[in-house]
């Protein structure tokens, strides 16, 4: 455990005006430092873990808030360091000046993610639990939230130490055989470390492929909506993102106020992609919005195909010919809408001769509960339990890509007869690999470049 | 002390997402309810003031998150209540859970400043203070923030038991003499009377004369900067903007975010008013934009007038003269800018004929400073120390205007000879609204009110 020798300082909770808020300090100083802005229950002969009504003063002994403080004791700490946290008034004003006076009194402003790394440097959490602390800040959706919690807990970190414990044997076995290689003993049975690796083998490309799912869950599945232009495309759209906000109305803090038209259905957020109404070129600028549509489309996962089924057939027919080439590879679903209005002939035929229809209403609402649980099946997303091990970064992705190649080369190695050094040094590549997620092989700048998109506070 | 008979949840950090989240339950019910959704020691048995690393589960009791709880047990909380604090981490979508959760074993979506109507109705704090939490929370400068601390601190209702104490014995003096007075006995000597009268007349009129320092300090001086369009408010707008903003450049949490165009210089917010620029019009509509910036101008305590001085004098001087009118009632600051290209005799001569002059250069900054103190000097606000009283509440302004009236009425009485029991009724009136702003005279309908206007969580 390495001793950082400064105290830090940030405010914890959320940038704004709000009923309270947390100033965080932690180091080696933690106690001595707020002590000089303190007027309360003396901090030194304070029991961890225990509140303290008080307040805080300025440099001039000018009373800046009335506050509880809560002093977390090292090594019984977030950080692992002696920890204190102040709860203020949520001013901005009173948040700044407390975070200033404590910096007057000699701690240091937080780097972005800088108690996290403390908690990591303290072997509080190793690298991939600290990177969850992150996601699981930033998660928007039941699922996110859930691969977050799950690698924050240690599911992934006991995955990979067991992974590791395997290599460990491997190559443990191999190495002896090099010290008497003399006399020619081969103590592993050749077949058995074949096996080994193999299984080691198909649970790392195991996890490595859960990264297509995982980095949907992550940051959102994306849906492209597309259809002529006046097919209903923003009624569908405000259908579905009523039914949602009407179900999170009541309750403060949602994600619908930071990213526009990301929808969470059946616990997963998708990210809807405008793209401008599609229709026959009459010039070459035209031409060239339709071509952008169309570049978006490419970028989906999941296409909403919407279709007035009150148009010509012959117009909707056209449409599908000019549209079926780009489905290729995508999920689509054919979302005819309008349904009140149309004629039950001309439907009945478009759901013969269309893709994977949904039948809705978009203007009065009819079929839409339908219609999403169409999208949550077509998005095929795995379902989240507590022990899911689903990869959501790409550091890690790549990582276990790396590991991948050493596992298979070492399997390659083996067969082909090649000697135990060579097939050694492959081993301990893959270790290396697995060994960089949690951090026991890592540098500074690695560190440096992961802690700095953490929020400033945590 | 009236008792509540639900149990209460908000989040009562900012709006937004951060490193941690405060969720904050309130309530007979608080430890039993939260119970039913954590995992860790047990919380019956817990001592007030702890904080304890656990987890709080859904209903299904899937892991939401793993939090620190503390736990505050009735009377010795913010609301006198049992209170449980629980520090998750900042995602909104936690946020929501946790809140969702808690709802869902029992507890109620706290409504706006509830939990320090709670606070009140227990008795921990008067109406006054209760009211100055929500003024702390809003404060954007030190002034405001030191009027709001006094006022929360009790200073200002310790001013009003005072003159209550005061008002008690003088009316009962004079209803002492009502139970004798068949015997025509006279207790109270009138001049006495008179004088204690007059001194508390004087107290509640020092305080309703401080609401206009207190509205300035409190929602910001209207600062309106006028001049030809040319002469460079804009240049000067953001010198003043930007010399603000590199003294608090490093810290996260300033005003400027929320509301554009206001300055602290001295502690005080300055609210600079935008006008158009004023020339000659050509036309009526342009002079009916005129006409809209010469209302502003009225709006405004404090006039920064922005002369071109490299501009033709008799320009100056038309100007001027078509000025001088709109100034009367105002503290006008003549600003002469450009004074880098000026003509040293021009300047002389349009330095000793324009009132109040401030020389500087906005483009490269000169004499910024000095205007910044001027500004300041011409505001004319009092020094706010740790005992100053300053009336910042429209409500409380209005009471004590009615106070005055009530108390003043009583001195005429007095004079005039009137009765023992007509002078006790104007006396008991003024002690009825000096007790509507501590709240010991209150109906629901204001409460409701008042705290309607607090945040969420407060």
């Amino acid at each position: 455990m390495y001793i950082n020798d400064d105290t830090i300082v940030a405010v914890s909770t959320p940038h704004g005006m709000g009923g309270i808020a947390v100033v965080r300090v932690s180091g080696p100083q933690a106690v001595d430092t707020v002590a000089r802005r303190w007027q309360g229950a003396p901090l030194g002969t304070m029991a961890s873990h225990t509140a303290h009504l008080g307040r805080i003063v300025d440099s001039q002994g000018q009373l800046l808030d009335q506050v509880v403080l809560t002093i977390f004791r090292a090594p019984h700490s977030f950080t692992g360091e002696d920890v204190i946290e102040i709860s203020c008034h949520g001013s901005m004003w009173i948040q700044q000046q407390v975070v200033v006076t404590l910096i007057d009194a000699g701690c240091r402003a937080a780097t972005g993610g800088e108690f996290t790394q403390r908690a990591f440097a303290a072997g509080k959490m190793d690298l991939s639990q600290a990177e969850a602390v992150a996601d699981l800040i930033a998660s928007q959706s039941r699922a996110s939230h859930r691969v977050a919690i799950n690698q924050m807990r240690g599911v992934f970190s006991r995955k990979l130490a067991e992974l590791r414990q395997q290599l460990l044997q491997f190559v443990s076995l191999i190495e002896l055989e090099l010290d008497f290689s003399e006399e020619d003993v081969q103590f592993a049975d050749r077949g058995r470390l074949v096996d080994l690796a193999r299984h080691i083998d198909s649970v790392i490309s195991g996890l490595a492929q859960s990264y297509s799912s995982g980095n949907a869950i992550k940051n959102g599945l994306p849906v492209a909506i597309i259809g002529a232009t006046n097919a209903g495309k923003s009624t569908l759209l405000n259908a579905l993102l009523h039914d949602d906000r009407a179900l999170v109305s009541d309750i403060q803090g949602t994600t619908r106020d930071v990213i526009e038209d990301t929808i969470t259905l059946g616990g997963t957020l998708f990210r809807f992609i405008d793209t401008a109404g599609l229709r026959e070129a009459k010039d070459e600028i035209e031409s060239m919005g339709i071509e952008r549509s169309y570049k978006k489309l490419d970028e989906a996962q999941l296409v909403l195909w919407v279709v007035d089924t009150t148009a010509p057939v012959e117009s909707i027919d056209d449409f599908y010919r000019q549209l079926a080439p780009r489905f290729e590879g995508k999920h689509v679903i054919t979302v005819l809408n309008k349904i009140d209005c149309a004629d039950p002939a001309q439907l009945q035929r478009l759901q013969r001769t269309l893709p994977n229809t949904s039948l809705i209403s978009a203007k009065n609402g009819d079929g839409i509960d339908g219609l999403q649980q169409h999208i949550v099946a077509a998005a095929g997303l795995p379902q989240i339990d507590d022990n899911a091990l689903i990869v959501t970064n790409a550091r890690h992705y790549e990582a276990l890509t790396r590991a991948r190649a050493a596992i298979e080369r070492s399997i390659q190695g083996l067969s082909d007869g090649l000697s135990g050094d060579l097939v050694s040094q492959d081993i301990r590549e893959c270790m290396y690999y697995l060994g960089q997620i949690t951090g026991e092989i890592t540098t500074d700048d690695i560190l440096g470049e992961i802690f700095s998109h953490f929020c400033i506070g945590k």
